[in-house]
């Protein structure tokens, strides 16, 4: 059947173009992608599974593919949601819906996951267990879409689950991965500073915020200059200090927010901690008063690794033309809310080279002129083919 | 003649009231101030006076009385604009012009300076030397009038020069001095810290000018902390710390405003000069680029140790019943720009107490509320009276 | 009465020259003036007075001089420790007492107010009121003598108390003054910052103290910048910082020390409140654990207006040729533990000008080459003759 | 010949033993190793070998085994320095050189390799190629002997060279290794910033050199947080701010001194730049003058990456029971100066567990009751002669 099932993918690679031009050309912004859904429900009408719609906060969809034969559970994960970004690349089927565009490539994510889904339930009766297919809204926007999925409980029983993600970074044939923390939790926190206002001639009648928020600053540097392991990846960026005023009047209070990055939990605790001890000491040294908000949003992405080290040796064993290279890749500073699905299941969350040929230069996810080579959406469902053959137990 | 002249003031009292009240109805903002420039023209008109009008670099009007024998040249200041407030005083000549208001006096010091110099004017042949009045523009708002009417060099001649202010603080009756720096000198400088913006998670591949900026603050308290005479009156206030920006993105660059107070032009050198330094420093500390503008606006006021104490002299024999204290007053950190008529030629400038009788609640310089006791226009009136008939010698 | 206690002094001009010698060979430090008090203690033998001795917390004397008519108690007050110096000056009379030297002029203070109490007890049936010699040990070290002596109750019933002391800035016959605050009160601190000793190359397993004591230094920079009204003086300075080490081991502990200079209560209020409020805020800010000790040494010197007023009229009318210029002198960072006596009875502490004559270079106070004009011990007594007959109403 | 080598080796393993208790009872500090070199020399005695003695910049022995076939150039590294500690050790073979100790398992290395070495010599003819025996002095102390060996040429016809390293963290017959930077580089740094001293009182007089090193001290902790990727190693530790002095004194100078790590060249380079661009942003900022000492000392040990591939292949199929487990090893921070040989060949340096059998608690290295399993002496001279065997061609 396994052979069977690569033939289909292949000989309905068009129908995969075809669908993520059609996405591509209506995108959607996060936890807006009503039209997105319906035509996702659309596909999956009349088909012999089970359509669970709406699940999470959000449009996210639920297609339970129950096989002929006892056996594991498995997840297979795209996301649908597209930026509010001005797309400039030049390509016939272009964003109708201005200021938002598929510059991720979750077109692509769902256009394949939609083939492979639909090839699995016309042989599901030879299937070993179950595979649900989860198509996920709102990725791009903390809280994301898949915390609140995970939380309904309707993932409860999976046995693994898996999901990939395009990067132009690699030609198209070009599976990646990386084995353990892959890409890194983020924090967004804000501190309001309230000092008390005055003229800028009488100093000691007030209390002056900036001053007490540039020491903020200069102090926040020795978290991951001295409270974290060197080893250990982390960062903490204060992107915004919002004072502007009078050049002569002492202001009330100050606003700044701040981005915190790291590639485990034992890293996001320890900067947790000491953003808020550094803020109570800075409360206490000059007698302000701090308000902080901070908001971890997706946590670090951390594949298993006896499941990366099994699907890295399926893959290499895969025999597939259309799989060249299986490589490891770095780890990345960006952010995932497939965190979640693997903080419950094991799993893995590998990426497909998209990178567009003859170009001179490539466009990076989020860019307006993001494209991808529509090639490594073949890639993309073979490869995911060949993983749930192996945990289906097709043969 | 100089009792004549004091008699003539006192029986003109009820007109500098009246002058007053149509000026304090009729405000207008420095550089602004063409009807009120008007009136004061109109005044004069068919006396037997110079009159020049525009002087400076704006409605600046110089009345020349030349005395009928020789004798020295002295100048007499009061200026005339107003200021950007919404009234809020009880009184019924309100102001008519709305959002503008002569909260600071200045209508007062016009006012009692017309009907002196009238008087003046009436009695010139008995004057020895020559009185220029002085009627400045301009004064609330940098670079203000006076420095332009010093530089236009109508006054080049003048031997002394005086002026008074209006002050709530003390009551009708209460002239205040002090001998040597009195009021403070006033920069403002802007620093703007260019550096490389990039994305939260990279800070290496970015310059963040937000921390450059933050060391720049904590470098700049040492200025006062550590290079200034203990004893000697200096601050340093950063008003605008202008960094709005995204949480996770390091901007690009940032700008910093700032406001500097002194009492005496080597404080400010010391203060323009570390400034500079620490700017330098700050660049090639963090690899930024700054671009440092620091403009002094007026510099402190500094009345003539002399005349000073002569004036003094004067004011406390002159056994005159209006004026029933003469005081010494503490230091100003507000400024003004008759610093410049003394950075010339020596003088005072010296309080006149207008506390408003029986008021629970006094209201300074420059509030909505602010309002005077009428009668302090007669003490104005008779005390600059004493200091010309003394320096004219008109006995 | 009075001239003939004028005359008297000036007889016994080199009286007081011959027992400054003495003194001045014969040097003992704060706390150990034994032989000095023994001096001063047999020089009052046999005569009639109350003698104490082993006032206070050391070698204390006082005389009490009872006069024959009721009226006012005022106290005349000589210290007479000296310094641990290696004498410098050329004198044939250098110090005997190798590594301590009478360099701020103690023995000139102690051999005028001997040789004047003894011209008051010949004379004092005609005295009205009391007066009280207060010979002082240990003014040059903290705590100071003069706090246990008031303490003591001894002086309870003064009415007024009067010091001076001997500067070689001005030539003898010059009495200097300052009315209000003239002399700045200061204060020790010690901070200790207890962290978490380590390894260089794993800083997340310490806690850096040198990193929160420069935090700390950085800080305290704002108490002066902007916790103080920028009129008044204010110095905290950070003379040891103790954090020798080993390069590569991060420290337990380090020790930073401080000195505190300010001219009246307030500041010094502001000062320590905000000294503890910083200490506080380290401490949480890096989780380190601060103990510090703040010891106020001697308070500001604060001269009464009113006896200052009344005493520098005295000293101008006196029509005294000892007594050439009488001028008000700037305030001095120094302190004084006269400040004590102050602070409960009003009074004055005025200076004594005793530049040497011929001389091209002047030494100040505490330079091992410290040398007087021996002229001024009359000009001392005498100005305070002058002051202890108005006090005490000889005629 | 390699099963005879391999025999011969567990026939000699007393002998190594005895060696190492000789040596461990006779320890030498790094460039003091007299008697241990003279023992080393006087083992190779009437052998067949060319030997060089005092090669580099102390004692360093050089043996070279010229094979009897052609074939490749590799070498072999020991070093035979000890440590400044008192053995606290309880072992009959304590050290009888006080206050000086093997505490680096440097006296096993040596006693492996010279039974080692004999074995080899006694098969050269076999031997295709030639092996050079590293004896090296001076491993613990910068600038340490391998540099000056280095470049002394000796090693110029180097193909290969390989070293091993006792840990006590894993037990005997673990192997240990890592492909790439394995050990940290250091630099040793030392910053003397000249102010002008003056009194506490009058800091505008003097140039506060602790108030600039604590500004230093909060900007350098940016080098780490903003200037180095994220993902990579660095430390910057300031173990020592040499400025203790009297607390009412400002110090005329300062002495910081530094510890930087890091894993790569390019990350050294960083931190070097940005510590140069920091010292000369504060001796701007601040008006004082910096002297800024940058050391580096031992380079990050880099293996080779293919070597280290192979190692791990030879020793994972060497079937040998002393070699249990052949396992990838975390990053060090500590440093090696093996690396220096690693800059010029290509090679490895791997690790020998020899954790103490039956001990509730382990000593690492450096520790003063640091002791060894001696069974581990066995397994590194195996693990080596499998690799010289694979690559000098013996089978």
């Amino acid at each position: 059947m396994k052979q069977r099932l690569l033939d289909m993918l292949e000989s309905r690679k068009d129908e995969m173009i075809e669908i993520r031009r059609h996405l591509h050309q209506n995108p959607e912004l996060s936890f807006q992608e009503e039209k997105t859904a319906a035509f996702i429900a659309d596909f999956y009408k009349g088909k012999d599974v089970d359509l669970q719609t709406h699940v999470g906060n959000g449009y996210g969809v639920i297609v339970t593919i129950q096989g002929g034969k006892p056996g594991k559970t498995i997840g297979l994960r795209a996301d649908f949601d597209a930026l509010p970004i001005f797309e400039e690349a030049d390509v016939p089927f272009k964003s109708q819906n201005e200021g938002v565009m598929h510059a991720c490539g979750h077109d692509g994510h769902t256009a394949y996951l939609l083939v492979l889904a639909d090839c699995l339930i016309g042989m599901k009766e030879e299937l070993s267990g179950t595979v649900k297919i989860i198509h996920q809204h709102a990725e791009e926007t903390p809280p994301g879409g898949a915390k609140s999925i995970v939380e309904s409980g309707i993932l409860d029983d999976l046995d693994y689950v898996f999901g990939t993600h395009l990067f132009p970074s690699h030609p198209a044939g070009t599976v990646g991965y990386r084995s353990g923390y892959a890409m890194a939790g983020r924090t967004y926190f804000k501190l309001r500073i309230q000092g008390k206002g005055g003229h800028g001639s009488t100093p000691h009648q007030a209390n002056d915020p900036i001053v007490a928020g540039a020491h903020f600053i200069t102090a926040i540097q020795t978290v991951v200059s001295r409270r974290l392991n060197p080893f250990e990846m982390g960062v903490v960026t204060i992107g915004s200090f919002d004072a502007k005023g009078s050049f002569n009047i002492i202001k009330d209070s100050i606003e700044i927010e701040g981005d915190v990055r790291y590639m485990n939990d034992k890293t996001q605790e320890i900067i947790a901690r000491e953003i808020e001890r550094i803020t109570r000491g800075i409360e206490l040294e000059f007698g302000v008063e701090c308000s902080l908000t901070y908001t971890p949003d997706y946590p670090p992405l951390c594949n298993d690794a006896e499941v990366t080290a099994n699907v890295v040796s399926i893959l290499q064993n895969a025999d597939d033309p259309a799989i060249q290279e299986v490589t490891e890749f770095p780890v990345f500073s960006g952010s995932e809310d497939f965190s979640y699905y693997l903080e419950k299941t094991p799993g893995i969350f590998f990426y497909i080279g998209c990178m567009p040929k003859g170009r001179d230069e490539i466009y990076h996810n989020h860019h307006p002129k993001f494209d991808i080579d529509e090639d490594a959406l073949l890639v993309a469902a073979k490869a995911v083919a060949h993983v749930v053959c192996s945990y289906s137990e097709i043969e």
